[in-house]
């Protein structure tokens, strides 16, 4: 029995103590302040909002200045918190985190620096507040289905080798299968960039709905070209590229192309919306897209990793025509074939 | 201008007309004698049956009597006949074929030899009637969206780089775009075996109708494990694994899974039925699905390039899964299922 408490009661948090229940854990689930209506509504025994599940039974649950109690003796931490929050919320809770076995991150890929000013994979955003060894997670993994129980293979990577087996037993189950890795750079830059090319994709869903055209093979052959981006750019920042096309990549990008968010902000730019406008409209709505900032980020480290002199688009032209479509207002059909033909 | 006869006035025959149409070549399009009916609806100006487009103007038709007068002076042939029937109708037309300046083949993948004891790659088929130089077309191209000019890359690949570089300019158009690959092996393989791991892929969607459970997880996990295979037996044919990754490859995977008719013998397999038994339900309606075979052909081949002390399971756990779905009547959803787990 191994102690684990999630920070973070959000999709992903509380879908993950269905593999861990059946291990027979302790298991402990902690809101930040702006899951209190969560936390609420699992104390009542009421479906988590979102997932539409009840907390397994056994789960404690703890409000968010409860976290003295809810990390004491927690021998995993899972940070289950949106990427950018990741920074505010580790540096109010440094002093309860402690040193555990280990730290399980499934956020998605990269943050800021504390000055704004680069760009940082998540587990080096977790070693600023703990020495513990750092787990990432990847691959196609909709929370709803990891909650209901559904058969879902992740990919947790970590340079740590006893921490990758300590989560690997803890986590794994008949029906929730883990392979592992030591190429974290390649699983986290994966995680954060398939959001990047799912809009990219998702702009072919929406030139469909706007012409009344099947535009299947176009969806298709940006696919593999998004695959080999995400490769180049692991291999950038020291990753692998068959880290890339396996499960954390091109399988996750193929989850997020046929049911992801990601995937909603390019269909409203492919009906005709600029990138701003259709982030800000599914923002309105409440629903988080990554993809938008990913690209920035991902455009800011692919110029990062090549020569000043050399265009994005020589190495990257399709993360470059999605730059220009997200940020320039450059149009996305001509923008992302262009990309296409320019091979 | 250049003269191009098509031989075959099945979907991907008949759409490729679209792209050679604005080049302003002079165009033959030949049926064979199951083609008859299709041929007949448009020389009345009435649209293809399947596709439901008519004959872009001044494309000659030909039925299947008229082979001679088809071929006479053609300088590139394309043959856009199913797989396993292209042996019988080129041995008929072979006084007629001669050597044009390439011989471009569009059926997927494989085909057995002469005698049915072997395996042999379709341009390997196609030398036995010519000495022209074949070009093999891959890639994701839905043929209706190839035929109404929705954007589509296609991979063409040759030995011969004189017979790709005019086929890519006589057959490349502002929608239609073409990569090119000397990876004969690696193309045509990806090309016949994405329709059997699209029958894989299928099961998933119809596990999710029967159990009313989503299971897009699984779908995704699949999907890199099936690209990974068909490098591996891309590999031991003597292909590229980036072949692979590539439009022909994972693209037209990508297509496969989502809009292919294999797609639909892997539902019906999910949703209860056995391999032979939906292999004859969706026969009986008339729709195609290579991806049947293909996985006996894949089986074999992958059999011949192990050690014969090795199971298939251990390299290719996902192939030899989906051959005892397919002919063995193993549980669909566990042999699937223990094939992502085994990685």
């Amino acid at each position: 029995m191994t102690r684990v408490t999630i920070l973070g009661a959000g999709d992903m948090g509380t879908a993950l103590l269905t593999p861990l229940h059946g291990g027979g854990h302790e298991l402990r689930l902690w809101g930040t302040e702006r899951d209190a209506a969560i936390i609420a509504a699992l104390e009542r025994g009421d479906p988590h909002p979102r997932l539409g599940i009840p907390l397994p039974r056994g789960v404690s649950t703890f409000g968010h200045t409860e976290a003295a109690a809810a990390l004491d003796g927690a021998e995993i931490v899972v940070v289950a918190i949106t990427s950018n929050a990741i920074r505010p919320v580790l540096g109010r809770l440094v002093h309860e985190l402690g040193d555990p076995r280990a730290i399980v991150v499934v956020g998605k890929g990269f943050d800021s620096g504390p000055k704004g000013d680069e760009i940082l994979l998540l587990p080096r955003v977790i070693a600023e507040f703990s020495r513990s060894p750092v787990v990432a997670v990847g691959g196609p993994s909709i929370a709803k289905e990891v909650a209901i129980g559904t058969p879902t293979a992740a990919m947790f990577g970590s340079a740590d080798a006893g921490a990758l087996a300590l989560t690997r037993e803890v986590f794994g189950t008949a029906v929730y299968a883990i392979e592992i890795t030591d190429d974290v750079a390649g699983l986290e830059v994966a995680a954060a960039m398939k959001n990047a090319y799912g809009v990219a994709i998702g702009i072919a869903d929406g030139i469909e709905k706007r012409t009344g055209l099947p535009h299947a093979n176009l969806r298709a052959a940006l696919f593999p070209h998004a695959v080999a981006e995400m490769g180049l750019l692991a291999e950038a920042l020291g990753g692998r590229r068959e880290t890339v096309a396996g499960l954390s990549g091109a399988g996750d990008l193929q989850v997020t192309v046929t049911s992801g968010r990601n995937r909603l902000l390019g269909e409203r730019i492919g009906l005709g919306l600029s990138g701003a406008e259709a982030f800000q409209e599914l923002t309105a709505a409440g629903t988080t897209t990554e993809g938008y900032l990913a690209t920035d980020y991902g455009y800011r480290l692919a110029q990062q990793a090549i020569p000043a002199s050399e265009p994005v688009s020589r190495r990257y032209p399709l993360l470059d025509a999605l730059y220009r479509v997200l940020y320039e207002e450059a149009p996305a059909s001509e923008a992302l074939w262009n990309a296409v033909r320019s091979r």
